[in-house]
């Protein structure tokens, strides 16, 4: 058994800091790193290049609106097709330069925020994130969940696909993520999170709310950074899939 | 002998347009295409890079200072000199990127604005710019007057340059460009600028306002793009040096 | 019969320029001034006062989404209600201070694009809006279709409203615009907008694309400048209504 | 005897957090409020100004240069004097509304990072910003440091001053600021800096690292709030002169 654990980081920028990057780069394997439009900038990518490299972390671009003010939380309607395209494969670029020029390389996409869940659900916003993703390096692996339009994109286009499970949150009996704004959606405590994550793991699957067992694959978990909480539950999952003898790495050593 | 034509563009924005590019493309071998720090977005650097292959144009990366208000023309000091390097690489990236896409490829970077009035002269920042584009590709080709630190630094990390001459503008004795805000600086007569640029051709040299012939090299021949004057004069400068036997193509053909 | 003709102008951004504002201002009575989230600038905004007040136009915030790169014409969600109230207030302030600066006065409020789109239709977020304006300044008179939910809104708090209507849109049986994304929604022949302009006034009604006749109030109508085509009909709607006798003013006369 | 404790904030942007303006706003007495310039947005404008009136706290315009990337502290070059102008007019009046809009009032206007070093030494500039600031509010007043061109403009154009000193800077002969770069620039000791700021109110003067005593106006004293310590040195600041009998007031009571 192996699992990838990523996480979004590189989410600084200008004089504001946001998250524990060194922390998370300490315990993940892939690192979805920001690229200016929601979050980070030249020399935030630059510096988590360099991090990641020196702590043997995987890279990928971590594409999103480009809505500095709204975190890329906000949902944009208005955009072509094409212009997603655009400026997916621009995102893409930028971070492919700076780990060019760091002795590093982006080895898979995955899309932030409100871009993402739109793209979870929009087959052709899907389609139109996959297509640039394949323009720009047909090697990259898109990250997303097992079911989704994202997923189905990548196998449309003929792109890998690493399939991504969340340990810290609730599932619909559909295996869809629990909207944040329902209660029992987030779960907070750092042991039954790892708990589940390695469950999620052995079995295959993740659990329904209502406890149905729906199987997915798993090539990564997501864990998050942006709080000393957040560092200590992404701490205690890779502690318990390791007790278990689970092998942690990036998932581009299986893909 | 043989001449490059090269002009700024893809400078439209958003909703709004800036520049002939079409009529342009018809007229130039090499096209500097703004990045979206100063001028440009990602959708905007998606329709040149179509355009340019359409039109066997070549096409390089605009890097400029992240100053969408001030079109990239504002002095900013205050990054550092690994700041200058990420913001190079990115907007690289990000062209490299959609060039890719587009099946074309980015060959050259020309520096934009107030970014390459400081870098002619300061020496530590010329060398961060020539840094940045190495890491990032070092079969890229930079574009630099003769004489200026951006050549020089290009020489010192062993990047290829292409030298770069101004029809419309008046040379000081150093061999430098008349300062816009002096009278004289501009010239605005199409047949004057075109003869001026076959003269320069020929002789291998620019003449400064006082008469002295200062020899420089030239691969490359600055025209615009901004007004119908400005088309008509480059389609003068074309004309020009082709009725004279000058081949005009991508100084990448020889450099 | 008195009616005005408003516009939306100072929509130029840094070295980039939009519409013929100077042409413009010789037709209209009223000029919703872009306040710098989807276009305009400080400087813009100043020399857009300057003029307004040089031809004796009156002048109106016209606040938009913070959206640069899609000129406030994209949906964006995710803002709460009291986000948009403070996005709201800011805007007008800063043409406030800019007004008093150049000895002008801010009379009105126009929503712009993508926001006033969705604040027709959706009563809580009108409601935010005129909250906003009101809390700046309740003498502002907030500009809103007869029938929509911003005209209710501004009852609703207490503000004044100049009713739009529109000689170059086809409407709907409910007496709403036509989406533009329909054939006929757009009318193109100046003269045949002249005299619809015209008809409207007179009847105090507009006809729907299958012939109600809807009455509504009408104290604007809004001309358009960025062509040369605009500027045409927008004088062609200026001349028809003066010839056949109707007094063209701002409504801050009347409202 | 009596002085205005100020200091910096509002400057959180979208997601990102800086600063603990709580717990500042319950030790200083009068708050320069990020803009949306360099550092700030409509909702933490919003929220700073509702803070500030719950604690009391006079609010003032903290306007800087547009320049979010470089938080307003790198030097731009390049704007006309007008353009400063209505750069600052609007940085203000978005300020004024969102303080009408919570019940408060915009006192005062303190220059941010880079303009406000370059308008102490730049008699234009410092006229510029002195001549916006009276356009938009005549009863605004301006805080400068002593012997500054800001001091000399607000004087020249006929605006009130507050006289502004740091106690935790070093000061040369001449009364200007030691560069941070220097070696002993920035004091550290809470309990230093406090007995400084005791011993500038009561001699109504500062003291130069070589020993001089220079007599200078002081209203108010600068202080931070941007780490624990520094939170730790404003309350001490407060404390010590609050035990030796100083009120602690706005500045406002008194100018």
């Amino acid at each position: 058994m192996r699992v990838d654990l990523n996480s979004d980081l590189g989410e600084s920028f200008g004089a504001w800091t946001m998250g524990d990057d060194a922390a998370l780069l300490s315990i993940i394997t892939s690192a979805n790193v920001a690229c200016g439009f929601h979050a980070g900038d030249p020399m935030v990518m630059a510096a988590t290049v360099a991090e990641a490299k020196a702590k043997g972390v995987a890279i990928g671009a971590h594409p999103g609106f480009n809505d500095l003010a709204g975190f890329g939380r906000r949902v944009i309607r208005g955009d072509s097709l094409s212009d997603i395209e655009a400026m997916t494969a621009y995102q893409i670029g930028a971070l492919q330069a700076l780990a060019t020029r760091g002795g590093h390389r982006v080895g898979h996409v995955k899309t932030h925020g409100a871009l993402a869940n739109m793209a979870a659900d929009d087959a052709d916003l899907a389609r139109a994130i996959a297509r640039a993703v394949k323009a720009v390096d047909p090697s990259l692996i898109l990250v997303a969940m097992a079911g989704t339009e994202q997923e189905r994109a990548a196998e449309a286009v003929g792109l890998k696909c690493a399939h991504e499970v969340f340990a810290d949150r609730a599932y619909t009996p559909t295996g869809r993520l629990v909207s944040r704004s329902q209660p029992g959606a987030v779960l907070h405590d750092p042991e039954m999170v790892a708990a589940r994550a390695l469950a999620m793991v052995q079995a295959g699957a993740v659990t329904s709310m209502d406890g149905q067992v729906i199987p997915v694959g798993i090539d990564t978990i997501c864990v998050h950074g942006d709080s000393p909480g957040a560092i200590a539950m992404a701490a205690a999952v890779k502690a318990k899939l390791a007790a278990a003898g689970v092998t942690i790495a990036a998932f581009s050593s299986w893909i």
